[in-house]
């Protein structure tokens, strides 16, 4: 796409060889007034795209860079696609008017003491991070607009809130008793060297992982829910992994009245355009949101009076991740929000 | 295998060309006492096991015929592995000295309305329902033993059961909050013509189905837990159609204390060949039991105070249905429990 | 995308419910100037496309409807992505104004007894037939622009061709012996219900089928290389079937010289958007094409002298069908010929 | 199962913690006449089975101890399934009362100079290299049984040399042009950490690599081949990753009488217990031989005369590894030659 008019934002992706990194490539390039100028990590620097990613190969793109070599005077727009705790180091020597949407978990908590508790590390960037926007849209989108720092979401705590926060927010449900279970698509790890994300291993079966409290992303339902809800709310979240490779399936476990939560939730998105309430009874599949930034969440009564089961999905690395940056990308340069996002999913 | 000694109990395969069938033959083979005489179903009557199951064709077996060509004069124990509704008619007219094992789901609930509640038909075999025994076996072992008619459970009432039938027993935890979210294999679904089962729809993706408590799995669960509870207890159950061909994961939610739930259940099966708990705090993966008759059992504590994670895996066609069959065959027939099943799982 | 404009061409989709009609939905949604006016099918008539294909429920789409109630009046293009042997009879019946790309078998071969061999009836409309271009757009970009009726070709045989035509053309290999080993995606089967098309099945391993030279793609493969060489040729074909959706591998070995046939493919394709000859030596995946309209082509050296090892991917469902028939569509109504088609794969 | 009797042959298995290892563990668990002693490895050592392999957990094993701390003095036989290189330097210093299964590559080959064509470094053992039996169990039958040092085959070089070894000992094909095209599932990469291996590469898709005469497995098919023919034989070799976690399918193109090829094929392996010719112009699947050690072979006739394609499949772990290994040890051992390998494939 030719974008060489005065409409484009110069854009720069630092973590340009990892999964949310080549997403935002293949999103951006769908983009009318994106324009990518750099292309930076570190383990890939002075690499082409093609070798990194084959799949990319059809695109123009600048070779990768150091990221300590990118000259930022001409960039309007920073996506870091980097690991948490790098990150911050390089998002705290990033130029002052640089506009940054950061994709690690290094910005999505406000609270120095949270961020260590769930990470085990020191946060070095505490004014940043109270800075930082919590970057899942429909919920801060004004916030966004006018940001300068947004931090995108982790992937199983988007999917989460997309399902509870207009519970929470409405108190159409008992607040001390929330389950989430969720079944994660393998993509969600990144490209890790690792024995357990080996096809070998994981295809043909499924394991929970980070069972009973431990999985990081409880700091953004802890820290996001408890905001809704004006009062301190603790969810349990089961992570299980499958044989896919993209997409999120969380299955909510909630008291409360099941056709007041459906209505809830219809109301809450009436106006978005990437969440669809699905009709009371019906659920969803990542079959069918898969490769694209849609959300598709079904409600269910359950047998048992006063139960409700609630199914909501996403692609982890779109909606979950790239799609969501692009989606605020937009919103901080005045674009059309759904611009770049509205392509269907791939199916089969 | 030589089997043509006077140990030998001669054996008939109702349904020989279903995913349960075939795997009753391929365990069958590896028995010491148990020998196939007839394998009989109707769509593929009057084939051989090399059509109907290449993977068999090794095997010298015979001719698949119409049931009621059987003779069954010199056949002492007749498996039936044909769907319900057409299981009871076939059982109810088959000889009285003969033992049977039904994989189906005809005898598995003694209450003729309950029957007729969850599979929408009266029950036409009403004293052959009164009479079968639950085929749970670490819990029925001594009806089994001298059981005629024995009832395979289902396979995602099995899993459930292992968890929490020590639980309800020992009353270690809240009967009235109880989740089960099940992650399925698809051979759970049968050899089914049917668009949701194919490879295009279901590989790369994940959905629930049944959810809300339409599983007429419930109704064993129902019978059973509130028999062992001496009242009525509802659990909730949503199952998922994951890209497994086997294995069944079940993620249990419930009150009570993770160190006395841990305790409970090693106590429960510590004399069990085929049930292991694990270590408090590691879970299981469909991977380890793939291709054997074991059981997996994990438990963990949650961060919120006395909710407790229950993890739990198995082989849906193997300890869930034909491999449970086979244990059971050993009971009442008098052969050591574990004959036949003792195999390591596949893995990778 | 809204598409109220002049320039917009009405399309009419026979066919929605498998997934080439499903494809070419997605791709047209995302097409500037087509506009969906029509689906149609036999059963699924009556039912909107949230209940056929879910993953197109945000879509504002026509309900489906029978092919014999539509109003063609004011249709432009119809598409047709029916069985084959019903499709000759919908479209002989189409009115004769109307433009006509036809994603079937039914009009590839224009020689009605090679028809009647490959598919074993006889045509019914072989005026039809002699009409129709073959729809490989690189090769028969002229005669599609001011065709009436394009037939779609074989995904099996368009990525064949896209290797062996420029070989054929400039007489770099030998004609008399040519292999073609194909890895093929199970959606080329389409949503047909058959046991062998079940994840059970499928997943897990690999078969060959139409094994010996009775592929019907062959009759494609015979008709044109033996076009292209002014001699009959007669290929190798053996296709297999692989637990992965879309995409086919095709691996093709020949006679001739790697430099010469390396430097042939990338003369032929210099100037094509859409195919990619990668750098001598390197093999392509069919990860890198899956969800776009690319082809990717790799050439390697045997260590045996003049032996050529030639590998090639596409996405069956887009390059070797909709996405062609899209091509088509845009040379046929003076469209830009990579509009909307330009979309990157999706990967992982 | 109790294997305390005189009868029982001591092993030690080396190299326990990769998929080799695993599966000689479970297969021997399996057989009567021999118990496992020792299991070491190196980065595993201290470590206890249930940690490294969840799925023997029940069974009762020795700890995983380091290689130069093992007794031998008890020990009757030594699997070596560590990598190449490595086991050249451990086979060497192994006593040399001791028998020994190799399963690396490093004493597949006898002349030194191939052996550092293939795999780049001098060999260190050429003495040993030069005693060793190439483990082609039903080729190399006598020169087992009375074997100090067994090399166990590649797998991909197992399958081909089941279809051509009868072929080219009987000349009913063209020696010189023969071309194997394998589909490999990805478990015949070993648990190795490589990016390509993760289930996010490799599921959904298919490649081709080390193409063009680049396989290291080549080494073998020379020199046997061309044993047997009495002449230098170069085939040509390409393999396929695609996503099944085991099986082999290898499809074999020649030119030859298909009649005959089947003929020779039928008489060569009248008498084997795992090799089944199937009926002319049947194929077979890699589905119905998994976690068995059978191998199936079809032969099917081209439609251009005098061609044959043939197609054979075996699960690279078993009857490529680790089930040969355990076939060649009975042989050495004088047990049946069957025992512990004649369970029945896992299907679905």
């Amino acid at each position: 796409m030719d974008k060489s008019n005065e409409m484009t934002h110069k854009v720069a992706i630092l973590g340009a060889s990892g999964y949310t990194g080549a997403e935002l490539i293949r999103l951006i390039d769908g983009h009318s007034n994106f324009d990518i100028s750099v292309l930076a990590g570190e383990r890939k620097a002075g690499q082409d795209i093609a070798t990194v990613f084959p799949h990319l190969r059809h695109l123009e793109l600048p070779i990768i860079q150091q990221i300590d070599e990118i000259d930022f005077s001409t960039i309007d727009l920073c996506f870091c696609a980097l690991p948490h705790k790098t990150s911050q180091k390089v998002v705290t020597n990033l130029p002052h008017n640089l506009k940054i949407i950061d994709l690690s978990a290094d910005f999505r908590l406000r609270d120095a003491s949270e961020y260590q508790k769930w990470y085990g590390i020191e946060h070095h960037s505490q004014d940043l991070q109270k800075e930082a926007i919590y970057g899942l849209t429909e919920f801060y989108r004004n916030e966004i607009m006018s940001a300068r720092l947004v931090a995108g979401t982790g992937c199983n705590a988007a999917v989460g809130q997309y399902i509870l926060r207009p519970l929470v927010d409405q108190s159409v449900i008992d607040l001390s008793d929330i389950i989430l279970d969720l079944k994660c698509g393998v993509s969600g790890a990144g490209r890790t060297l690792s024995t357990q994300l080996l096809h070998a291993e994981l295809s043909e079966g499924a394991h929970a992982y980070a069972v009973g409290g431990n999985h990081r992303h409880l700091g953004e339902f802890d820290q996001e829910l408890s905001q809704v809800a004006g009062q301190s709310i603790r969810v349990q979240l089961t992570t299980h992994l499958i044989p896919m490779n993209r997409g999120i399936l969380a299955t909510v476990y909630v008291i409360g009245d099941p056709k007041a939560i459906h209505k809830t939730l219809s109301c809450a998105y009436e106006q978005e355009h990437f969440i669809e309430i699905l009709p009371l009874g019906e659920t969803p599949s990542t079959h069918h949101v898969r490769g694209s930034n849609f959300v598709h969440i079904g409600v269910s009564a359950d047998r048992i009076s006063n139960k409700t089961i609630i199914v909501a999905v996403l692609d982890n690395l779109i909606k979950g991740s790239s799609g969501q940056a692009l989606q605020n990308a937009n919103l901080m340069f005045g674009e059309v929000e759904t611009e770049g996002l509205m392509m269907s999913p791939l199916y089969p």
